[in-house]
């Protein structure tokens, strides 16, 4: 695999790029698009860089009927000294391969994806937004093209990358979003695909979603599907809980999806010496720590907002008011450190992101 | 929407019709297919019959992203004297829209819906096979279709028809199955989708089934995803137990699918004094009933199959060969019946089934 060329077929014409107070999230895409094929008895074939433009798939195709479909999602920066950096792409890709395993779709090299990447946004560096908040978000994604209507994993696959230059994924910004606890409805469960990337994850999603923004809540927070006593993600995103100085994260059990910026955000607490801990975590005891005083900080993680503070949570008919409903001191060094580190401006000791060199082709 | 008129376009050119014995499950469609599109703010709209052909859609259509997708499957059937029968396609269309308000989908007119389908069947009715166990499969289903990566409802759906001519589901056809009972994957939990007819079902059963294909096993037997305890379905059927003169299948509990044949067994069952129950039921009481010998017949209903036999049911290391692993004398009645009612050799006492006028526009 790593042997194939990628093929380019530019575009002759490229669209106007947006302002960037027009950019939202994830409604304009870029000029290219990355693809290739995955034929059973033949491996993936034929990757190309081509222009962005529908793709044409018979009304039979698995992805349309039983949803084998796994995705990722990052980030491209662009520095104040003009070069493109991308963070932990690596991990992305290690976890699509993961993915892919859960949903009996074939794996990707890995390597050879990050090299896709890599010349498609060589392709489309003019795209890459600089003002303060922006980058280019990178959706992956695989889907099953087989035309065929029994429950079975697909013979054939499309791999693709999409680019939409991207503004903040909330509108409130790094400002703290109020969060409604769900009761009702569940996410996933263990033994399911809650640790997956795959569609279905997501849309059962929407029904509660729905329902916390009529109440005019941002996210719900999920508990576990078993015993709906135990926290394990908010809305699309990893959540921390600082409790009396100590740091909480859920563990991973399985339903939990491992997120990038949630392992970013561990190191990164460790390494300044702060008490972190990934273990089950259940309501009833931020209940009573926020009853006593102790529920200090509340924060999401994740590529499209790097870091989303929660200033309310509502469980049940209960208010939780959290640090006075503003951004406290840990989520806002978070964020000012991993936005850092992802624009170039701050140290890297990590070695956590990847540069992007300019392919002479690809001009 | 009853108003709205359905345009025909339809194709200069018929592909040739399949022998029956070509036919198998869902890989041959027909010369024409239905769509309408939704559009927030002007609802469904533009019904059509037009030639089967592909659809061109944005990679960044919430389809390939996010699953926000319901499918439905129903069967048409050719009588000896050349008249269509469907059967009960509205608990289909019913269905449906269970699934679009779980899935936060907008719902479909039911009644509009299955006169799309009836114009439709009567333009492709020389495509419904005659031969003993065919029949013609009907795939109503719905896509999001906005270009747009946020997580939320979509703001355009497509509602499609396509049709498949189709053999035995099962290779071997009413012939008793062997099933795996599944101890690791959960197909399915109360709060989650597993009532709805909704791709992430589909896809998060694909690892356990192969798993079992490997093993020699035709199908997997979902336990609950809470304790693994207590049946819930097989593979993508309902299933029942006979237990000493009872008839047994799990209660609806919001994590299984209402089928449209479970139904229908119900009510024939009862229709001939016979015991049936809808209950909890513990794959244990299965263990303990078949240690005893009071384990007397299990079989899967689905459109797909309609009956099932079950002829070996393997629980962690134990085999249980049911019936002698042949087909039981309730499951050979129930199939016969139900057979006989959708292809019209046997009395409709239920008035299950609804004949497709032929339109005099559709030749």
């Amino acid at each position: 695999m790593k042997e194939q060329t990628i093929q380019l077929n530019l575009s002759p014409e490229r669209k106007p790029k947006p302002q960037s107070e027009e950019l939202g999230f994830g409604k304009i895409f870029t000029d290219h698009m990355f693809i290739m094929d995955y034929t059973e008895g033949q491996g993936w074939h034929d990757p190309r860089i081509v222009p962005y433009q529908p793709i044409s798939l018979d009304p039979a195709c698995m992805i349309f009927h039983y949803g084998q479909t796994v995705f990722e999602g990052l980030k491209a920066y662009l520095t104040e000294d003009n070069r493109v950096l991308l963070f932990r792409p690596q991990k992305n890709f290690e976890r699509l391969n993961r993915s892919n395993e859960r949903l009996c779709i074939p794996p990707v090299d890995e390597e050879f994806a990050l090299e896709a990447l890599k010349q498609l946004i060589s392709v489309e560096k003019d795209w890459i937004p600089n003002a303060e908040g922006t980058s280019l978000y990178i959706r992956p994604f695989i889907i099953s093209t087989e035309p065929f209507l029994g429950v079975a994993p697909s013979s054939r696959y499309k791999f693709m990358i999409i680019l939409s230059p991207v503004g903040a994924y909330y509108k409130e910004g790094i400002h703290p979003v109020k969060i409604l606890v769900e009761s009702e409805f569940v996410r996933a469960v263990a033994g399911g695909t809650g640790e997956a990337k795959t569609a279905g994850n997501y849309a059962s999603s929407l029904k509660a979603q729905e329902i916390a923004d009529g109440k005019g809540y941002t996210q719900v927070l999920w508990l576990d599907g078993l015993e709906k006593k135990y926290i394990e993600e908010v809305g699309s995103m990893n959540v921390f809980f600082k409790i009396n100085g100590e740091i909480v994260t859920p563990a991973l059990n399985g339903s939990i999806l491992e997120g990038v910026t949630r392992n970013s955000v561990i190191e990164l607490l460790k390494s300044w010496d702060l008490p972190v801990t990934e273990r089950r975590l259940a309501m009833e005891e931020i209940r009573e720590a926020y009853k006593s005083g102790q529920l200090e900080e509340a924060f999401g993680t994740g590529t499209a907002a790097v870091i989303s503070p929660i200033g309310e949570l509502l469980w049940n008919d209960e208010k939780m008011i959290i640090n006075e409903g503003t951004t406290g001191p840990i989520a806002k060094k978070l964020y000012s450190t991993i936005t850092g580190i992802q624009n170039g401006k701050e140290q890297d000791p990590f070695n956590w992101t990847v540069e992007v060199e300019q392919y002479a082709a690809t001009k």
